[in-house]
């Protein structure tokens, strides 16, 4: 990468994390959807056509002999001389793409465990439905999760609502068996993961609401948990200290997580 | 520069900007303390002791004999394998300086026009107060202004008061007289060439108030002007297509202009 590169000097791109599962790209069609869409927002090209690049994802993952874990895609503005003016449209973005193995039983006991979260101030910019590098707020706020002993921080608007996780969707399940996350209108960023969940309550006959949830609502919840293409669909048991529910990862959570692949597309 | 430098893939990182004049660099002191507290704010290592890394600084100026122009310098918290909480505490910090040639003529004759400026709402992160590397936001400012014919885009708090430029701060003088830019506590990166203002200011007895000022206020304003370390003081003449005063370069902002190097730090 040059020194000069956008995305080094400026957080000046986007990028996608997807699932690997058999050797295929999860849910690929949304998430170059939605780097459509990034790209888009931020008004940067396609480093190459859409095909291409799909299909040189797949490559990296072939070549790289991932038959289970993910695919890290970037695409910056390029290369220029350092002004925070666009460069000039010809400039061609960059592009890295990197996979990875991840251990998925490990994942599975860490999800018959549950896992704690902490709340911090939701400080990040107002454009967070893109998903650019710029990172920086996400970061802190998954340090001061580890410091104390949590794998994710929920984020909490002025209202004292949860937003969403450093790096993924939260949800909870309330005593009256409803599914609730966030409406992705703003102020979050629509998970791939998350979707495609959506989509599976409803096949599934359960009933869920996209709306905003409060900190004290999560605590009296039955059921929490986080999605995100990495995690999937991992229970939370823990919120700040004190337990959700029975303190245990959530019957229904774990029944959701058992039949996300189900509601997956792979290729 | 990695693929996975933390800097590419998570903005983990911050930077200065720092005049060269005559060879030499202008305020340093100044740009190597705020340096210092953006580090320790995001809990980062120096990558080498200071004094080492000012020398390193000199010597790119000296080796690409930069008489006239200005010097980039970044940090970031270094390669590890992606993941959001901060890597192994040895892990290395990346270093980049570069030293670049910028034409005082040319700044020079600008300052006698005056630039225009726009106003887009400040859609940043709360920390804008620690100097990173994630400056979308501010990119995306800039190349508005730019589309509208504009050099700077000043950004408006939710309370319609302008907080400060996409890269630099942003002054007033009211018809009284009175200098006006708004406090640093928050809400705005404290620039060195505006601290370093302040003090011209208090030492040529001029009348000055820290404090947030509105965009009406701007508007009936006698003069108004930019400082930042690479645009020193440079006069506004219109905002949002309206005209300051007469339209014309400010007569406090050039001489402001004009003495600001007998202020400034030089070694």
């Amino acid at each position: 990468v040059h020194i000069e590169d956008r995305g080094y000097q400026f957080a000046d791109g986007v990028y996608e994390v997807c699932e690997v599962l058999k050797g295929q790209l999860v849910d690929a069609p949304r998430h170059f959807d939605r780097l459509a869409r990034s790209l888009s927002e931020l008004q940067m090209k396609w480093p190459m056509r859409r095909p291409i690049l799909e299909q040189l994802a797949r490559e990296v993952v072939r070549r790289n002999r991932i038959f289970e874990g993910y695919v890290y895609l970037q695409v910056t503005r390029g290369v220029a001389r350092r002004d925070h003016v666009f460069p000039a449209k010809d400039t061609p973005s960059s592009v890295v793409i990197t996979a990875r193995y991840s251990n998925r039983n490990a994942a599975q006991k860490t999800a018959q465990q549950g896992i704690c979260v902490i709340t911090v101030p939701d400080e990040r910019w107002t454009r967070v439905d893109i998903k650019t590098i710029g990172l920086l707020p996400n970061v802190l706020a998954r340090q001061k999760a580890k410091e104390q002993g949590a794998k994710e921080a929920w984020l909490l608007d002025q209202a004292g609502c949860i937003t969403e996780g450093a790096a993924t969707n939260a949800w909870i399940i309330t005593q009256a068996g409803v599914v609730v996350t966030r409406f992705a209108e703003q102020g979050i960023l629509r998970g791939v993961t998350r979707t495609t969940l959506l989509e599976a309550l409803a096949d599934l006959g359960l009933k869920f609401e996209e709306r905003a949830f409060t900190l004290a609502e999560a605590l009296q919840a039955r059921e929490a948990f986080i999605t995100g293409a990495t995690t999937l669909v991992m229970p939370v048991v823990r919120i700040n200290q004190q337990s959700v529910g029975d303190g245990k990862s959530g019957e229904y959570t774990l029944k959701l997580r058992e039949k996300f692949h189900n509601y997956a597309h792979k290729q």
